[in-house]
């Protein structure tokens, strides 16, 4: 669900969010500092001021990202995800209790969640199929890397063949090559220049698929 | 998180809403009627006025729930689940142009998106846990439903034991029994009372993780 959104930050420095702003505080971070754990007490809402954030889980054996958060994004820590600074920068930090009591009324502060949220929830259901059809989603991103050629506009794949021929030639069901090529490109990972045609928008996301 | 939200409906019966109200068209619905597919072209928001609604995805040879939408509850046909109507029920229909148009300025709108999708990312958390760890998952669910007892207040759980003895009982790691009883909690499946005590509030997602 895309989201045409109100900017959070350039909303933050209006005069009629003044109050608001101050049950901010601002904390720095720096890059690999972790921000949340999923067993935290502490529960503390956040807006990105600067930097980068990934949001992930993590299990034994491997890694799942849900989220890079960028400035704007607004986040609460008590999701039950890791987040960790990919870069330095800085957040605007409040408790929950003043978060409700305050900012739930702004349209900026609620679109910038509904935005959030959604980019998470695409992955999750990315992270799903991949789960569910786990050996049929490794072979289709380790597919696309390797057919990947270097254009002017970032890694390409140029297919040349139909889906039904690429699940034939990966041992998939069709269906299955369809709704795992959906998810990639609903998460960002993958956009679909034409037909059979698909420019990597995301190498490293692709490659954790690979795993 | 538990977001403290404005009644979408009473608002929407408020006269600044009245507009707003008009670009929305009833559909009545009937028990079983499909409602949203993953490839569905066409991409309409709704709100829920009257019945209950499941949001699923279904796969080869199971379906996940993420959420059954309630009345006051807002969606888009556009996320890539299955919806079905539970019960007979009516929609507040629009179509995502007017949404973005009109309707996200509104704190009670966005509040109900927010609502809802925290919900569905609760969900998705708990069974990407349960696929991760499949076996656990299964095995603590089905020993949860063997051990329920009818209670006054509705099926329970007396361990009368630690997580420590649980996870060696169940043949799993003490985090993996941590973790997944803490995703059956936070979304809502389970409800703990106490020390080893748990209210099974929802039997029929239990089944569904149990099998």
């Amino acid at each position: 669900m895309k989201i045409s959104t109100l900017s959070l930050l350039e909303e933050l420095d209006r005069p009629e969010y003044a109050s608001m702003k101050k049950a901010f505080r601002k904390r720095r971070v720096v890059k690999d500092e972790m921000i949340a754990f999923p067993d935290a007490s502490e529960n503390v809402v956040f807006v990105v001021e600067s930097g980068r954030l990934r949001v992930y889980r993590a299990y034994e054996e491997k890694e799942f990202t849900f989220a890079v958060l960028e400035p704007g994004d607004i986040y609460s820590s008590h999701t039950g995800a890791h987040v960790v600074a990919l870069t330095e920068g800085s957040l605007l930090v409040t408790d929950i209790g003043t978060f409700h009591r305050e900012m739930m009324e702004a349209p900026a502060v609620t679109q910038s969640m509904v935005r959030v949220l959604g980019g998470l929830l695409k992955n999750a259901f990315q992270i799903i199929d991949g789960l569910v059809f786990s050996d049929s989603a490794t072979r289709l991103a380790a597919f696309l890397l390797s057919e990947a050629r270097a254009e002017p506009e970032g890694p390409t794949v140029r297919l040349e063949m139909t889906i039904e021929q690429l699940a034939l030639h990966l041992s998939m069901s069709r269906q299955t090559a369809s709704t795992l090529l959906a998810d990639m490109g609903r998460s960002g990972v993958i956009h679909k220049l034409g037909r059979g045609v698909y420019r990597i928008e995301d190498p490293d996301r692709l490659n954790e698929l690979a795993r």
